[in-house]
C-alpha cells in the first residue's frame, strides 16, 4: 500500500456506529489478555510503525511543516514508548496487585480474605494532537499506555495531518491483527461531531486530549456533565517559567541566553513546555546575547494556518501591551513561517497585565521579565497558576536560599528542572508530564512515562473468591511473577498456604 | 469539657474565610512533615478519640439512633483506620518514589537524572455522611487518608449529628494542637452554604463526600465547573446485587435466607453496601425461610426525618409497582421506627421497570427476583449501573459455568464477594470501596482501605535537582527506608554513586 495522496473522508455516524460496537465486544478480549501477550501487541505495533518510516516521515513532513530530523527522532520516541510500555506489563507492578489473607486477629474485626487489582476501564477515546504527528497523535502515549492497560482505543485524528493519521491508524490496526488482537481494539475517527458524539456515548468508559485551554476545557465539561461522567486527560496550556538567580547569570550568562533561545524556539515554538517566560535580575546585562543567540535562528513553518493566525493574534496582544519592549521582532509572518519574537518587560508590569502577559502563545516566542530583588520574584512565582514545568537557573551557593521558591513551584508545576531546560521530555519511569489547572483537567496523572497507564486502569477487589475465579494476577501462586503486596508487604513470593 | 447540649451555630462567612485562610497557610509546614511526623498526628487523633469514647458514643446514640455496640464497634474501626495510615505513612510505597539516573543510552535519547514522588494537594474539604457518625464522618476515612496525605482537612459536618460533629471536631483539633500540627490542620464547619461556598473557593484542591445520588452529584457538578475544576470523589449510591445459583440454593436455602435478612436490615438497612436485590432462581422455595428470618428482626429507627421520609417515599413507588408483591411487609412506620420490608417479583417484571427496581432505597428493605434460567440472569446482569459490590452464592461445582457472570461485574462494581455478604466493610490493604458510575465520581479509586489515600496526592518530578533540594524520599540515601523504584526496579537500596 502506498501514501494516501487524498485527505480521508469524515467519517459517518453509522460507521462511528459500528466502530463503538467493535471496541465494546474487543474490551473483554482485549483485557482478558495476559500482561505479556499485550506486551507483544505493542512490540507488533512498533515494528510496524518503525519499517514504514521511509512512508511516513515524509507525508508527516508534508502535512505538519517539521523538519525530517525532528520527526525521524520522534517516531523513535513513539515505538520506544511502545516497547517500554511492554516492559512495564512484564514488570507487572502497574496491576497494584494486593493480597490480604484471612486474619481473625485483624484490629477491627476478623479480616476476609481480600484480593485487589487493577483492571481496564473499557473504551478509550484519544484526542490526537497537533504538534507531535507521532508522539502524540494515533500511535502516541495516550494510545500506548490505554492499550498496555487493556483498552480499546478509539482515535478522533487531529485534522492537521490526516493523510498521515489514517495511514498511522492502517498500519496500527494491521499489525495488531496480525498479532492477534481482538477485532475492534483500535480505530480512528476523523471528524470534529463525530468525535463529539463518541464523548457522549456511554460505551466510551474514558477520554485524553492534548492541546489548547479552549478545546480541553470543552470536551472535559462534555465529559464531566455525561449522565455517567467519566474521567478525561486534558494535557492544556503551560507557561514554563524559567527563573535565573544572579549567582547563574554571573556564572554563565552568555550559555542561558542561547540556551533559552534554543529551547524557545524548538520546532518553531510548538511545544506545551516552550518556556514561555524569562525571569532575569535586573542589570543582568544579557540582552545583547539573546539577540545574538536568536539571529542564529531560522525563521521556521508553523504546522498550520490555525496555529499561525492564533500565533499572530496573540503576538499582536502580547507585544502591544504598554511597559512591554522588544528585543527580537520577526518582520511579520511570510505565509506559515514566522521568525523569533523575544520581548522584555518587568514584573509590575507582569503582574498589573496578568491577564495579558500570562497566557500561553504558541509559537516563537517569549518574554524576558527582569525581577528587582527577591520579593519581585517571590510575587511573580506566587501569580502562576498550574505549569507543566518550572525551571531554575541556579548556582551551587544559591541551594540553600532557595527553598522557598521550591515550595512555590512544587505547588505549580509537575515537573521542577535545575538548570537545563524544559523542551524535550523524555519517557521514563520518573517523568512526570502534568500539573495542576490549566496545565491539566486531572493533575493526579501524567501523560508521558509509565505511569501514565494508571489514568485508564479501575481498581476491584475480590472477596473470598475461589482461586478459579480469582484473575491470574491475584492467585496463591504468583504465575506471573509480579510484585504484589501480599498482607501488607511487598513481595515477589507465592501466597504462604 | 462535657458533652455540648446545644446545637452548634451556623458556620458564619468569617468564620470561613479565616478557617480557608489557615488550612492555606498550614498546607506548607503539614506537608512538610517526615511521614512518621504525620503518623504521630494520626495516632494521637486516634488515641484522644478512644479515650473520649465514653462521651462520645452516647452522643452518637442520641443523635443517630443507632444501637451503642454498634457505635463502639464504629469508633474502633475509626480509629484503627487512623492508627492504620500511620502504618502506611511509615511503609512508604505511597510515595511512589521513583528515581530514574541519567543514561546516556536510553533508547530514545539520553535520559537526565529524573526523581518522582507523590505530593499533597492542599487543603480538602470533606462532606461527612450520616449513616456512619464516626467511621465516615468528622475523623472518617476521608479524613484519616487526606491528612495521612498531608493535606489541611475542613470536615462539613453533616446535620444529622451536629453535637457529636462539633465534640469530635474539638477533640481532633486539640490532639493535633497537642502533637504539635501546625494551625489550620483541620476544621469543621456547620452550613449547607458555607459548605457550597468552600468548595467553590480556589483555596480547596479536592473535595470528597458520602451520601445520596443527587446531592453527590450537585457537588461534583460544582467541583467540575470551577473555573479551576478540583478532583471531586463522591462515594454515591449501590444496588448490591447478589447473585444466587441452584447449587447453593439447594445446598445451603435456608443459611443464604437468613444472611440475605440480617445484611438488608443490619442498621436499620441503612448501609452503602446493603443489598437491594436478591437473584434466585425460579422454583428456589425459599420465601418461607425469607418470612422466618423477618421476623426475627426487631424495627429499628432510621437516622433522621429526612432519611425517614425519603425512605416511605421511596418504599411507596417500589411496593406499588405492578408485578411487584409483598413476602414481609411492615405495618408502617411508628415515628422514625421502621421494621423490615421484603418484596418479590420476576426479572422480566424487573427490566420493564428498570428505572424504579433499579433505585437504590435506603432503609430496611429489599427485593427477591426470580430468574427463570442463565439468560435471564444473564440479561438482568447487564442492566446494572456500577455498584459498590455484587456478590454471588454458588457452589465449588458452579465455578466452572460463572466466567461470564464475573466478567459482567468485574464491569460493573468495586467489590465482588462469593459467598457471604456485602455489609461489614474492612478497613484492609486490599479493599476497593468504589466503582462505576453511579456507586462513585470516580471509578479510579477507593474511600476506604490503605489506597485511599491516592486520591489525596499528586505526582512532581524534579530534574537534576541538587541533593540538597530534593525532597528526603527522593535522595541518594534512603534515609526513610522506603520501597523506590529505581531505574526501572523496586528497591530499598540507596541510589548507587
Amino acid at each position: 500500500m502506498t501514501a494516501p495522496t487524498t485527505a480521508p473522508s469524515p467519517t459517518t455516524s453509522a460507521e462511528l456506529e459500528s466502530i463503538l460496537a467493535a471496541a465494546t465486544a474487543a474490551a473483554g478480549p482485549l483485557g482478558a489478555l495476559r500482561p505479556a501477550e499485550r506486551a507483544r501487541l505493542l512490540r507488533a505495533v512498533a515494528d510496524a510503525l518503525d519499517a514504514a518510516a521511509d512512508e511516513l516521515v515524509p507525508l508527516a513532513m508534508e502535512e505538519s511543516h517539521l523538519a525530517e530530523a525532528r520527526l525521524k527522532g520522534e517516531l523513535t520516541r513513539t515505538t520506544f514508548q511502545l516497547r517500554l510500555f511492554g516492559e512495564v506489563l512484564e514488570e507487572g507492578s502497574y496491576l497494584e496487585a494486593t493480597i490480604d489473607r484471612t486474619d481473625p486477629d485483624w484490629g477491627m474485626g476478623p479480616r476476609p480474605d481480600l484480593r485487589r487489582m487493577l483492571v481496564p476501564l473499557g473504551p478509550v477515546l484519544v484526542y490526537a494532537a497537533s504538534n507531535f504527528p507521532f508522539a502524540f497523535s494515533v500511535a502516541g502515549g495516550d494510545t500506548a499506555s490505554g492499550l498496555a492497560a487493556g483498552n480499546p482505543i478509539i482515535v478522533k485524528a487531529h485534522s492537521g495531518h490526516p493523510r498521515l493519521s489514517q495511514r498511522t491508524g492502517e498500519i496500527v490496526r494491521g499489525a495488531l491483527a496480525e498479532a492477534g488482537a481482538p477485532d475492534g481494539t483500535f480505530d480512528v475517527i476523523f471528524s470534529f461531531e463525530r468525535g463529539v458524539e463518541a464523548l457522549k456515548d456511554p460505551r466510551i468508559k474514558a477520554g485524553s486530549f492534548t492541546g489548547s485551554i479552549p478545546g480541553g476545557r470543552a470536551l472535559f465539561d462534555i465529559a464531566s456533565q455525561r449522565p455517567d461522567p467519566i474521567p478525561f486527560y486534558g494535557e492544556l496550556g503551560s507557561l514554563n517559567p524559567v527563573f535565573v538567580t544572579p549567582g547563574a547569570v554571573k556564572a554563565r550568562g552568555d550559555e542561558i541566553a542561547s540556551g533559552f533561545v534554543g529551547s524557545a524556539t524548538l520546532g518553531a515554538g510548538q511545544f506545551c513546555t516552550k518556556p514561555g517566560l524569562l525571569f532575569v535580575p535586573a542589570g543582568h546585562g544579557l540582552d545583547q546575547a539573546i539577540v545574538a543567540a536568536a539571529g542564529d535562528v531560522a525563521p521556521a513553518s508553523l504546522l498550520n494556518k490555525r496555529i499561525a493566525e492564533g500565533y499572530a493574534e496573540g503576538l499582536s496582544k502580547l507585544v502591544g501591551t504598554a511597559g512591554v519592549t522588544s528585543l527580537v521582532e520577526a518582520s511579520g509572518m511570510d505565509g506559515l513561517v514566522a521568525g523569533p519574537t523575544l520581548v522584555k518587560t518587568t514584573v509590575p508590569v507582569l503582574l498589573d497585565n496578568a491577564d495579558t502577559l500570562l497566557e500561553e502563545c504558541f509559537g516563537p516566542f517569549s518574554l524576558v521579565v527582569e525581577y528587582d530583588g527577591e520579593d519581585e520574584l517571590r510575587r511573580a512565582a506566587e501569580a502562576f497558576g498550574g505549569n507543566l514545568t518550572a525551571t531554575i537557573h541556579g548556582e551551587e551557593s544559591d541551594t540553600g536560599e532557595l527553598g522557598w521558591l521550591m515550595d512555590l513551584l512544587r505547588d505549580r508545576a509537575g515537573r521542577i528542572l535545575w538548570g537545563g531546560w524544559p523542551t524535550g521530555v523524555s519517557v521514563t519511569y520518573a517523568m512526570q508530564h502534568g500539573g495542576p489547572w490549566p496545565a491539566t483537567t486531572a493533575s493526579l496523572h501524567t501523560s508521558v512515562g509509565t505511569t501514565a497507564i494508571r489514568r485508564f486502569l479501575r481498581p476491584v477487589s475480590y472477596q473470598t473468591m475461589p482461586e478459579e475465579l480469582l484473575p491470574e494476577a491475584l492467585r496463591d501462586r504468583n504465575v506471573l511473577g509480579i510484585p504484589r503486596r501480599v498482607n501488607g508487604a511487598l513481595t515477589k513470593d507465592d501466597v504462604p498456604a
